[in-house]
């Protein structure tokens, strides 16, 4: 028996073990996709509590509170920091299997060296040691990020951001690790969600074009696209509920795109026919600069109006969204770029698991010369972020693809302690291709599986973002 | 090598034979949902022989002759009942991997202590030694129910049911098993199946509601509920195709049901604004009476029409009936309820495992305080009530949502001898449990596992209908 | 720790090594469906080397080498075969986890002897033994058949072959193997495919039947049954986007007919029409002549229009088609032929991995009396062809059917070198069995197991196939 997340937990075989002791463990971190915000970068946050940084926003948590009938005033409500955390301690030892377990655990191991077991009975005392070593003054943002071995991080920006943090970042001599936007455009494409009007309005103002048709509009992303490249910009990407793709459009998009000025009705097609040709530009526009694409899709967002009303988006109340048209639109949309010569680095996320054969099957049939895994299955994303959905993705990966050239782990995070999900991933990376040798699949070729292992942990994604 | 059914069989670590002989093994069984008789109950019926308590009723066994070629006569026909457990004893040795192999032998195991192995060679062997106790005047329901340490019966029950061996039974002070009803009102939702007309004419006479529109039927349900609920009913229960939800219906539903009842063709989206209304009804009911709601969808009734002509519905040629548009109506319809602060105690269960993720994620969207696990995912039901079904379902429960708050196993069963399918869930429950202990992934914690595997086994069940 | 390919490479438990060794590995091959040349078996055709039998039409490879980023010219192009040699071995090592791993090894070690690694160390040590033993006379496509023991070959062929070969090799009486053809008649179903009128124009040429309306065609069909019948086909093979069913249709199948003959356009429901027409009259055929109906769908063909227009069908571009609507399709074909009492046996292979519990669900509500396993869900196809998705269409049919009666393994392969899969899928069949075994959930009884195990490896296909 392994002890609770000691050096050798998740790693069943000797082959994992040596493969992440020596290897995987040993590299740095390519963060390529989170969502931390880069002025907390810049100005060092520090946290005034555990609470704060580990339930100031992570609603991964907050979800898990609600699940066990918590009331919201010690979710997001008024309740005190401590009485929060307590309430969250009550929970978590119920959560076995779910990777918050892990994930809590390693972070109070890892970064404040605890090494107990989270419970009302160690609330107080991790409550106090954390305290102690949030407050010390030498436990910011950056210390955190130095501490984990960040080399590179890819938050995620709006086209009308700035950039200001991203820019102070790039100049400030004293913080080694690179900090890139990442030209997350949903707003200008989401032509029939609330807000787009405004939208429309406040990029036209940032960037001094009068936005009245799609030319104009999409004349105003490249200007930000220049911008967003200037600060180091690797990669777009796009988070849609279903994929889209609408072929040969017959449709007036410029009549389609006055129309959503004035938020009036459009049918699903008429927005489909809009999305799909302004993201049919941006990837024309990602293979031009050698950006990478990233496509997020089959989420079902605010399902639970009421708290959407109470609380906003992203408050944990999204879900999976099965769609299977998806995998047609997506063949679809490759197809257009491919043979518009014009398909770019791309990486596919589905959140629904069912996917995943499809897609290690579409990549691989759009595939082209030059780059190794030109078309990437993105790593077991948000609710398939677990033991098993990693598991899952890299066997379907491997049997259907390329799992050596596979660019590996992002946290996809809102918080500066979540860099410890890329040890997760890694020892069950380890322990997957540890299982493979041991059971006489692959050769025991330690130069080969190093190779491997530091590829999918590091350099495979140095390669593919051009680091 | 565990041998055979032994006593650590399916417990692959001494974590998981810990769990289990020390705690799940100990616990009671609630059985909140099968379709076993009231009747059996209360006249303590006994059977003749092992023919008509094995293949009298039980369709997974049909089936699996079925697929073995064996002709109807031997399977629901006129032949004898030992030719009928002849042919049967000569499949099962084929059936290695499926359920039904391990139900049959913990069965013969735990009720008639035989400890071989069933098959042609045996089959009499088998028929003596069971018709012997069978027919002992020691092995009717009661019995059964007793010595498999039973302590709660949900049955399944028709609103027109009288009760009255339900009321027969509460009033029995010589057994001390609680046998409660669950109403389900299919027959009163399905608008468009036939004999609507008829049933509605039933349920009239039975309350004495002369029901003309819809207000007179949900009266009448009520009614109805009200005498369940006096003879301890504790959930309703919805067997569905597929989910129904058809939102701000600007239908006429008095005139459907009017049309409804006159059996002309009702358009499929009238068809789902009535039962929509009457899900949401029915739901508004259960939260008010604390039941609990069970939702069954995603299942294709008597796909081989010929044999349904033959020998009518739950004959065993029910199929899986895949169709991912349930989980937008599932999500809509939990809205509606949440939305109205009327979501009752929910369990959902699709026959589709491949909902299984979508479940897990959209429970966590509408989970709500003060009930540890308001929203339930449903033990794996049905065709996949098996060892992968199982360890799939709760693996996916636990990274998703909280296992601990799991309310666990149901046998779903017509027979008295299934309530071993608690040991085999109970099993495999703590071998996924002892695997993440070994593995590292939770503590070797003993107070929190025995209230973990304790809690799923027995105590959350208890706590979530109210026991 | 096994090392790679070693005798017990796969074999996880004693029972494994045992039901492998003693049964599996000691029975024939029954190849019933693969896409072998009968011209190259009857001319005992021999390869210059090895890029001529590995990369000369092995889509999977070319696949593989796009994915790595490798040059079409070295693909299908105008490279060298050393060259294009030399870029395989390149890529292979980085495929860690693929089957085309494995294979390719297997291969290499099961007909050549190596027993090294395959990388671009080991590459010119390779090609240099290979071309040797492929060169010497003594490896031509017979003498592998035979080396490999394979009893029975069924090719895939189109209804207007002359099957020349086929005669060729059933007269020669130096070549022990039979080799049968399976009558696949895509392309007189696929109305809305280019060159359908062509096609039935050939026909009507190949039968002397000038062929004007569905009744002409069907009569031409049956009579190239005949002439398959007498040359020992043995099943028939459809290859279906989706699943195609039409119920009661009100169309003039004639006239959808003649405008198919004139490529018009066809709604997609006159061209399902139609396709369900022709269906049901090949499945009736089946019935009659005893033949088995092969049914592959929920494929994507060519959705990469460039390189389908550059390198045509098959060439490595075609992807999962997932299409939820074929289950209630399939069923309703099922239910059709059933109630015609007509239904043939009948094997079901779908690409989207996610039907897999549904076809073992329908499959068992259409058995029919007097055969075992009258309906079978195929052997794990295609992209699913690998140890993952062999467990997991074996686990799904054990738990919802009968595993012991299932017919096994295919190569489904273009490639004489292909007979290692079955070695691959009987070792993955044994370590499956030898789990359940040792986990206690089927008796040790070696006498059912050698029975089971030699059954799915060989004795039930022979069985079914009426060999």
């Amino acid at each position: 028996m392994t002890t609770f997340l000691s050096d050798d937990f998740l790693l069943n075989t000797e082959t994992a073990k040596r493969l992440y002791h020596e290897h995987a463990e040993r590299m740095p971190i390519i963060d390529y996709h989170c969502h931390v915000s880069p002025k907390e970068i810049y100005e060092n946050k520090t946290f005034r509590n555990i609470t704060e940084i580990w339930l100031g926003g992570d609603h991964y948590k907050w979800r898990l509170m609600r699940s066990h009938g918590i009331p919201e005033r010690y979710i997001t409500g008024d309740a005190g920091d401590y009485e929060k955390f307590e309430k969250f301690a009550s929970v978590l030892p119920y959560a076995i299997g779910n990777p918050m377990y892990t994930w809590c655990h390693l972070e109070l191991k890892r970064y404040f060296g605890f090494t107990g077991v989270l419970s009302p009975k160690t609330c107080r005392e991790v409550w106090d040691l954390t305290e102690k070593i949030l407050t010390s003054g030498q436990f910011g943002a950056r210390d955190i990020i130095l501490k984990s071995g960040v080399t590179f991080i890819g938050t995620t920006d709006d086209p009308i951001d700035d950039l200001r943090y991203h820019k102070l970042l790039k100049n400030d001599p004293d913080f080694s690790v690179t900090v890139a936007p990442t030209f997350r455009p949903d707003k200008a494409i989401n032509i029939n969600k609330a807000g787009f009007c405004d939208y429309i309005g406040a990029l036209s103002k940032v960037t001094g074009i009068n936005i009245t048709c799609v030319s104009d509009l999409v004349k105003a992303l490249a200007m930000r696209m220049d911008h967003f490249g200037a600060l180091g910009c690797r990669a777009t990407d796009y988070g849609l509920d279903t994929m889209v793709y609408l072929e040969d459009c017959q449709y007036d998009l410029d009549e389609i795109f006055a129309r959503g000025m004035k938020e009036e009705w459009l049918s699903p097609e008429e927005a489909e026919a809009f999305k799909t040709s302004l993201l049919r530009f941006c990837a024309e526009e990602c293979t031009k600069r050698g950006w990478v694409m990233q496509l997020h899709y089959n989420c079902m967002r605010n399902p639970n109006r009421s708290m959407f009303c109470a609380l906003g988006p992203d408050s944990g109340f999204d879900c999976i969204g099965p769609n299977p048209s998806s995998a047609a639109r997506l063949a679809g949309f490759l197809d257009s770029m491919y043979r518009a010569n014009a398909l770019p680095k791309t990486v596919i996320y589905s959140l629904d698991a069912n996917d995943n054969a499809f897609i290690d099957a579409v990549i691989g049939s759009f595939q082209n010369e030059g780059v190794r895994g030109l078309l990437q299955h993105g790593s077991a994303w948000w609710f398939n972020d677990n033991k098993q959905g990693m598991k899952d993705q890299m066997t379907s990966l491997a049997n259907l693809s390329i799992l050596g050239n596979f660019i590996g782990m992002l946290t996809d995070s809102r918080s500066f302690l979540s860099y410890t999900r890329h040890e997760y991933f890694r020892r069950i990376l380890c322990a997957l291709i540890g299982e493979w040798v041991e059971n006489g699949e692959y050769p025991n070729d330690p130069e080969m599986l190093s190779e491997i292992v530091e590829g999918i942990s590091y350099y495979n994604a140095k390669r593919y973002f051009d680091l």
